[in-house]
């Protein structure tokens, strides 16, 4: 049953929710919510990262999902009105598994949106404030080991043939936030990277890179940064704060090692992973594992015919450490999403004549409109006002990926009007622009293709005023001998060509390591389905086989940039640790392959 | 004026402090204390750490220091109605120099005792929250510094001949926290330490070692532990931590370095300090000279006569690791204080046979006791009403020295009678318990000497079981060939001799590198002046010579236990600071020589 806190109609709704569905009766649970209804649940109801739309979906999910979740206990614990018609109430609940926290939206009293999640397993809570671990067994033994000794042997372990029960292909960031989630949750996990030390990542980037998003978005789980931490993070900072963080958290972490190839034992149910370490072969036979090898797969070449007469250099981006040796030279950067400016600019401050070659339009903010109108709940102000980075990340989520396109067009038409001035130079200085098919800005692009925008810190300025040239609306048609050649029978004379051409898919580096067949039968990682470029549909409702289970067993995707890494290590580590416990429920909307589960819904 | 926020008695008594105060009316002030009042004050009346007591001495102090002060705005922010007749106001106010915090005590409507902190200098306020730097310049510059640079650039200043303004000798958790206030005050300052990396001051120590305080108690500054950190950190794991803080905080921290000796230059007013960096020398000349080798100088050695014939080992505690050379053999511990239980247990868990010698009796607490009874305000339940560190640490120091001794007694009376049947059978196993001459247990005997206290965790159990024997009320003659004599005619066979003899007060270092003419002059560190044994008047009201002005100008101690260290550091680096911008006021109650001061308060 729920405990009313009041006779609002927001509690009430609530308490029938509750009593619906601890009743098993969906009639009445449906009779609660709109037609054009949102259910959003991490874990809690369908033990998958998993949003159904519209009354018959939602039917669908109770009727394979209600009876082995077993939710009760749910009582509000806040209720925002937003306006007369609309209020939000944050509640919590449990279920068999464990508790959970939620938001719904309410407008004229039903239900628009929900959001479930699971937020923790019952009897594998995490060792945190009044559960937090003693340090030391009071009483003298002579059987003491020491948390050097204890830590020492767990440092070797791996190394002396023990098996992780969760193997994480990649050191970044994600990996590091999902082994530190692990860590908290008792799972014996190692965490693989090819560059020597944590951070690297960060390091190896080019010279003047900073994050783009405010540090109030950044924070890594357990150790938020402190209140004197930049707003923009350098990235040798970042860098040293994971490798410290991989430190305290107490990961097991093993750099300079490649993942050369994994290969699940159907019948055992574990992975078998060769590993390179410092060169020197390594089998482990973790049952999990995660790849965690960055938000994006392997680089994007264009191909360019001629390259081989090419008297100058080619690179990546992600090759790119500094202009230093380009000063006074001709630079040509192909591609002018984030790196592709970021690159420029830092070629131009090294001293070099730079064109920024611009295939298709780019949805361009500025750094301080998007700090003053994107990021109300990530701020100073939402800090003081006790809106901390786990209620943000909450608050965030409430709303489903089909609800975000009208509140972002609203968004970019305030930061187009405010800014548009600047926008106006910018076109008038040949760039071209765009706010995406629907108008609806830079996250929109990033959720859909994680690519064709650029958070403004002051390449636009330098293309406004020809510091940085722009050649756009061509297609490269290869290199000569002495620089560029394009389809429009134009040339840019080169010395140097940074291809900020983007990534691959995820997935492709499961066709590297895995196989072929079962990278074609997960599919592409990262976009929601929204049928706009690149983003093919149907409708998937969230992010493509990112945190969730997949269409092979055992096999995980994590990435994203500092905020989804952080939000969904927690539910991922959860799967993995209700697998590890044998506590996971059937999965509802799982793919076809190897997983048991319920049937695919028959959502839109 | 002070802004009312009610019409209670306490924020009416506020009103008229601040209003006399402003006033410059002494009378009107001393009209609202109690004869019998005390007036403990950090840096914003009398830029120094300051307790007067009584109405004369406050009525001196207020004539010596209202003027500069220029204190105003006075404005409640919290009142706690103790009981009926007594009440507690927490406040805020300004001064010439900045914002301050404060605590007054109230009994039947007149003031016992108030507390008076500076938190910040104006126009020198940390960067923080919404002052949190940039971390990057917008737009693009050809003579843009990275971080990386500017870091890089910073950590090699003081190796091509920059000088700090503060140099800090003793690179443990004192030093380091006072380098992270330093740091984030804008104060250019270097730490030296003779371990090659921080934390080897706790690495360095015996095996088993955790801290003996809880998590709650322990926070650095900027960076609190995380949640799951447990309640007792093991040494190694402390060690960490600090090697990650000087690294994220960003000090200038040399390992490996000695200071060999320091002359003050009278006419220059700066230091000059002879280093052995890696054995290479190097001068620098510092305005600024911080003496944070410990909370305790030289190891304190007793003359054991006969110790060229003896033919096991000797060692002082402080060079003890473990105890896995003495499996089976025969060890005496001469001292019964903290570590002489803890390197009993070490070497008792490692096998050997144990003998402790106590010469005087010992304070024990068990420690569950003394967290049960004696960390209120630092604890997880604190933490759940809303008393974080800096709030504990406030509520600590609002009650002076002197009004101490009745609440711990009656603390110890209710520890001693909850633990009756422990404290009587260490008794009968031989042991002499005290509770320091006045009863008033460990906390005043960690103030006036720190010493002859332990703090439970294991050994008392092995004393009661007669797995470690005690040899008490005696004192040690000698060595014979195989042992220690003792003056009741007794002899113990030994393979090896731990003398954990504690520690020489902390001016003996400064014997050591600057002259014994400064180190007399300036006299010992520690202690209140309690009259009580090694803690000889008169009594002085604070920590003597402890982060506060001493008989040499620029001259200063820092130390302590991680609190403490924490604590006092925010006040050490503000007087730095205000001396580097020209800010600080004269200095009332400063010791004679060198500094220019007021006359010495009359106060008792």
């Amino acid at each position: 049953m729920h405990d009313r806190v009041g006779l609002n109609e927001s509690d009430v709704w609530l308490g029938h929710l509750g009593d619906a569905l601890e009743g098993g009766d969906i009639p009445a649970v449906l009779a609660l919510f709109h037609e054009d209804c949102y259910w959003r649940d991490f874990l809690a109801f369908t033990w998958n990262v998993k949003t159904v739309e519209g009354k018959a979906s939602l039917e669908d999910m109770l009727e394979h999902t209600l009876s082995s979740t077993r939710p009760r206990g749910w009582k509000v614990t806040r209720i925002e009105e937003l306006d007369v018609a609309e209020s939000r109430i944050w509640f919590r609940f449990a279920t068999a598994a464990g508790e959970g926290l939620g938001i719904a939206t309410l407008q004229d009293g039903l239900c628009r949106s929900i959001l479930t999640t699971l937020q923790s397993l019952v009897g594998h809570e995490e060792p945190s404030g009044r559960r937090r671990p003693l340090g030391v067994r009071h009483g003298a033994s002579r059987a003491r080991r020491t948390w050097t000794e204890e830590r020492a042997a767990e440092l070797s372990g791996f190394e002396l043939g023990q098996d992780p029960y969760c193997l994480i292909i990649g050191g970044g960031q994600g990996g590091i936030m999902l082994g530190a989630r692990l860590r908290q949750l008792g799972v014996p996990a190692l965490i693989v990277e090819k560059n020597a030390r944590p951070g690297d990542s960060w390091r190896n980037r080019y010279r003047s890179l900073v994050l783009h998003d405010p540090v109030w978005y950044d924070h890594l789980p357990y150790l938020p940064f402190p209140e004197h931490w930049p707003v923009f993070t350098p990235k040798d900072k970042m860098g040293d704060w994971l490798e410290m963080y991989v430190r305290v958290m107490e990961l097991v972490y093993w750099g300079g090692t490649e993942c050369v190839s994994a290969a699940f034992d159907q019948e055992e149910k574990r992975w078998s992973v060769e590993l390179l370490r410092d060169g020197k072969a390594v089998t482990l036979r973790p049952t999990q594992l995660v790849f965690a090898t960055g938000a994006y797969g392997p680089p994007k070449l264009l191909e360019l015919p001629g390259q081989s007469n090419f008297q100058g250099e080619v690179h990546h981006s992600s090759q790119y450490r500094d202009g230093s040796a380009y000063a006074g030279k001709r630079a040509v950067v192909i591609g002018a999403a984030s790196s592709g400016h970021d690159v420029s600019v830092d070629l131009w401050e090294a001293g070099a004549e730079v064109t920024m070659v611009q295939r298709s339009p780019t949805t361009v903010v500025r750094s301080e409109t998007l700090m003053k109108f994107g990021f109300d709940i990530y701020s100073e102000e939402a800090v003081e006002q006790g809106i901390d980075v786990d209620t943000a990340d909450l608050m965030a989520a409430a709303t489903p990926f089909a609800l975000l396109p009208p509140s972002q067009k609203a968004l970019y038409d305030r930061i187009r009007a405010y800014d548009a001035d600047f926008y106006r130079k910018l076109e008038e200085a040949g760039f071209l622009l765009d706010f995406g098919p629907d108008e609806t800005g830079l996250l929109m692009k990033a959720y859909r293709t994680g690519s064709g925008y650029y958070i403004d810190v002051g390449a636009s300025q330098l293309i406004i005023d020809g510091e940085i040239r722009i050649k756009s609306g061509v297609e490269v048609e290869g290199l000569t001998a002495q620089g560029v050649a394009f389809n429009d029978g134009t040339e840019i004379p080169a010395d140097v060509v940074i291809q900020s051409t983007g990534f691959h898919s995820m997935h492709e580096v499961v066709a590297q390591i895995v196989s072929r067949e079962a990278a074609d039968r997960i599919g592409p990682c990262w976009g929601l389905g929204s049928g706009t470029r690149h983003d093919p549909g149907p409708w998937h409702g969230e992010l493509r086989n990112m945190y969730k289970p997949v269409a092979q067993e055992n096999l995980w995707f994590h990435g994203g940039n500092l905020a989804l890494s952080r939000f969904f290590s927690k539910f991922l580590a959860l799967q993995i640790k209700a697998r590890m416990e044998g506590l996971a429920g059937p999965v509802y909307g799982a793919p076809a392959t190897g997983l048991r589960s319920a049937p695919l819904a028959s959502a839109r």
